[in-house]
């Protein structure tokens, strides 16, 4: 039997796992069994449970990879000097998580985050993974915060670490409401939040 | 037989939602089974299917009930004159959505609220009364979005329907990170938000 090349072997475990992932926007985990993902991807149970012991090892897989891009994107926007300011930081990170992950759809990659969201709330699995790749992405927007607290352009009483969830919640919002109706920009979020950081508002209020 | 009281059918309706709500928020409502339902709240069969006909009409049932709750602390904030301010308008209507649903914590709250995003991404009956829940929402923000443009606290070129989905996207990532994590205040929001709005940024940029 002729050796199969490390490229081919690569190529096979990507085209399962963009299959699976496409199963799962659709229809979610839990309703989605290793028979859907063969169908998906049009190989027998041999060829896939080589790659995969099962739907737990595709989700782990997934999840490393979604958020491998989304924290290659981050640093690569937060390690400029200065940083862009947060319209533009979320709208950069947004669009390589988008590209990055070559969904065929920007709706499909925010019906995965949904469940994956959805399955780290019950499965424990599964938690700890997303506690430490959001607490870094905290971490990471935290010490963007300080930046911009150290070029007096964020008020410096601000608790950084409050304007970090803040600024991840905005991102994770759009994610949802792409999820729900695909019909939101990554430029309407940047005009919305420009918008947003240049009120003009009563400092007592 | 003696006639039960409308108090009294109210009363059981709401144990059944409550023990549901419960049940959805911890396993998902794929994984959940009426069965489990009357586990929960401790009724026969008889006593439940009385109220619902089954686990579609409890999801829709809790749903609605989520929305109209939601709905009515939004109208009340938003209908103030001169608007609360985004930050304050965002906490209030938060508040009031932990509190009048009546949920143990904000993090079951927030877990219902995930649990009802991914299904209206697959179940077409549930779909369209959240895109009508979210279209009413979003109008109201608009409007309050427009308000403050007339005050001249927030740039008038902006398209307010972009302002408005960015901030219901605040509290949209809100909801999510309390779900996953259960650690964020809705005062730390308000700061965070509060910050971003009094932001100092160049014009140009």
């Amino acid at each position: 039997m002729a050796r199969v090349s490390q490229e081919h072997l690569d190529a096979r475990r990507r085209q399962i796992m963009v299959g699976a992932r496409r199963c799962f926007a659709r229809n979610g985990f839990h309703a989605t069994s290793m028979q859907d993902v063969l169908k998906e991807v049009g190989l027998s149970a041999g060829a896939v449970y080589r790659y995969f012991s099962g739907k737990e090892a595709l989700i782990d897989a997934i999840v490393e990879e979604a958020f491998g891009v989304i924290r290659g994107a981050f640093d690569e926007a937060a390690g400029q000097n200065p940083p862009p300011l947060p319209d533009e930081l979320l709208a950069f990170v947004l669009r390589r998580c988008f590209a990055g992950t070559g969904f065929e759809t920007e709706q499909e990659f925010g019906r995965l985050v949904l469940q994956v969201w959805g399955e780290a709330t019950r499965n424990e699995e599964l938690r700890p993974k997303i506690w430490e790749a959001v607490s870094a992405m905290r971490a990471g927007w935290t010490r963007v915060v300080k930046e911009y607290q150290r070029q007096g352009i964020l008020p410096d009483d601000a608790e950084p670490e409050f304007v970090a969830r803040t600024l991840m919640g905005c991102a994770m919002g759009f994610i949802a409401q792409q999820a729900l109706f695909g019909d939101l920009r990554i430029e309407q979020l940047q005009e919305g939040l420009a918008a947003v950081m240049r009120m003009e508002v009563p400092n007592a209020s």
